[in-house]
């Protein structure tokens, strides 16, 4: 069995390998870390998306395109299921590491996901859980529009312990297609962090299924994209999680779970996002979670329900 | 090419090097039998479930996880198609080798699938079909709530004609995650029983694809267990045949095959089997069919369909 | 990476080694070249489809059967997606080199397609985006329903500068379970051929994404078989293409690509052709492409709409 880096540089390596073909651009920088541009300066595609989420799950899950229903306005779907959703979502996907450093008079940031967060430590999710990994590479994607710079390289690869010629990074922007696809496919994800912020005991929700439409990219507008890439998870993503736990515990998560908990509910995120003077934190956490949920329980054979597609709001959003 | 037990066995390999991942518990046994446990003391997978329905079609399939469409009740569903299934359905995945052994005062059960009922050689549809193998290894599936005795491996070994150490089981219990998956993913074969039951020639039988869907587990209840898994197939299976045929053979098949041509048609399942005083042999063999079927003949080029997909059914039973 | 003639040559040996549960015939000809008959002297398989429709589009696509919603009258779609739609649909898949040899007093003639068209470099869409490829074999697919004779391969082997023992070729009729497979696969190769008929630079077309129902097949009826390929597209095939182009040029893409644009559009295909007194080349052009198609433009963010599923042609074309 594969540590989830070791996995990750796998199939960190196919992105490399191929990367014509997926329009993506590799760069070694000076260090030896590999950085793979998916859209910044570049197209990028679907296709590299679906190995960067693969990857960032650390090969523990099956993500792939499916097509709509014939009268669906809407008609690409990203589709994705872990029989490991703790250590796949939680502990890899999970875009749970804030990175800034300051070079020159410019602040890079960036949201790092991928199984490198489980060797960085910096992450309380990550102790608690007491995820480890032992290999001797390290691999992140980052949500950005640029490049890392070669000093935050050096940081990141001392943060996990390892050689900065160890570290692999890919970066897809927002609104890119590899974006579009990565955020997407974190629908299941988005369930688990908020079943935690929810004080659901995390460890017994042992399979994840999920779908949501595929967000279409944009370029140049990072507000419009953080907009959609949320909100097609809050209006229109859907998951099925299976729950080693009784009836009870089963049916408060699938009551509590869905996007329409939050007073945040109902506006697309972008205005949200305006309306709040563009401070993420401000933002209702309770909002972060599919539109619909079905909880099975696993002891009682009890399927609970709650929340709907909200193809209204969809469409506004992704119309924007 | 692969014999059917070659294949079974890197299949059965694969769930033994991701035991951990996959939730499942390896066993060597004093004989060298190797058993996998998917779900009798452990909690097992989903993705145990899809490795565990490849290896028991010998991986003349190919099965994956669905979701419906946003309306549907039941989110999840079981993809599963084949362009053999005769040898795949009935020569492997049928569990049609009724095993049984008395040790101290009680007696085991378990129905077997799986490509190594091709060694053993006790069915009358393995020698009417004339299938052989000369794999040195047999690999199974059970549906079982515990682990086979070291006696019934030194027999299954013994009609096999193989080493212990050369025998592969994997158990799945009815109602755990892996063998909802694996029971569920037999609604072709479910399709390829009763055309055989009927007299249709199923070696004319050449695609089989189907989708029905997951039946929730339930832990500690068989009967009810035993009642989704064959509830799903029989109120919301929906398969595909393609044979090769003119259209009054197929059109006879698309008639006669769904479920809802059984006298014990309109009864949850587990419900029924009470009936019956739990006595199997009691209900109607024309009940174990798909809901609905369409059958299109390669000759003629004519499509027939009948059935239904009978909704208010399936929500009795998953919510039993 | 692979060149496209190359990815192909190990999906055709996967075509040779399997042979026999794909239900295909291998054939080595006198000069070498080999030979897979896929539906001729044989039944041929889904499976061996969708491999072929796979070397067609030289691996850079994924292609998978899917079940449709429950109330279709059509039950299994095929979809196919691309991150390289240029080069895959076009510069490969399309079956754009028109083989003709008279041999005897019989005239042997056949639509190529496959990557092996780049190799042989008789078409003018293949030096306008200039594609090379300098493996040393190249793979084709005929639509026909005999096998090539000895002399057209030499030609072909000369045409594309290798040795015959590196041609691979293989032949599926349209009606055949193969054929039926890897026509309905081109709803993508379709648009983006429309695309260039529209004079659209499909250079920006980056991505594309697509199903339609699977046609039924159908024996010794070519016409019958090639109105229902045909048809299945053309009143059923759904697409979504992201460009990278902006809005008013997708706008316009999306306006004009779908089938309904064309004059000979609502008649099914085959009664079509016989109006015409079987001349392919009086039929619209603007009638080969999708029913219904997204477009998403990547610069302005922005989706466009249009054409509609037609189900009572669907229902005309493959229950005639």
């Amino acid at each position: 069995m594969e540590t989830p880096n070791t996995f990750a540089l796998h199939a960190f390596k196919a992105l490399c390998d191929n990367a014509d073909h997926l329009r993506v651009k590799k760069h070694v920088l000076d260090n030896g870390a590999t950085i793979i541009d998916a859209g910044c300066e570049c197209t990028g595609s679907i296709e590299a998306g679906l190995i960067i989420t693969r990857l960032c799950m650390a090969g523990l899950s099956t993500v792939s395109l499916t097509m709509a229903e014939p009268d669906s306005v809407w008609p690409t779907l990203i589709q994705v299921s872990t029989s490991q959703p703790l250590l796949s979502c939680l502990g890899c996907q999970y875009a749970g590491w804030n990175l800034q450093i300051k070079e020159n008079d410019k602040t890079y940031r960036a949201m790092a996901s991928g199984p490198g967060r489980i060797k960085s430590g910096k992450e309380k999710l990550i102790e608690e859980f007491g995820f480890t990994d032992n290999a001797e590479s390290a691999t992140f994607v980052l949500e950005a529009d640029s490049l890392p710079p070669l000093s935050l390289t050096e940081q990141i690869a001392a943060d996990c312990g390892i050689s900065a010629s160890n570290l692999c990074i890919a970066v897809t922007p927002t609104g890119s297609l590899a974006g579009c696809v990565q955020i997407a496919s974190r629908v299941v994800e988005v369930a688990m962090h908020k079943a935690h912020e929810l004080k659901f005991p995390v460890e017994k929700i042992v399979e994840g299924i999920g779908t949501t439409p595929l967000p279409p990219p944009i370029a140049n507008d990072p507000i419009t994209a953080m907009g959609r890439t949320n909100d097609t998870m809050l209006y229109a993503g859907r998951v099925h999680l299976f729950v080693d736990v009784d009836s009870d515990q089963a049916q408060s998560l699938a009551n509590d779970l869905p996007s329409c908990n939050s007073k945040d509910y109902g506006t697309p995120f972008a205005e949200l996002f305006k309306q709040y003077e563009y401070d993420f934190f401000k933002i209702d956490p309770a909002l972060f979670s599919p539109s619909c949920v079905t909880v099975s329980s696993l002891i009682s054979g009890k399927s609970f329900s709650s929340g709907k597609v909200n193809h209204e709001l969809l469409n506004k959003s992704f119309a924007l």
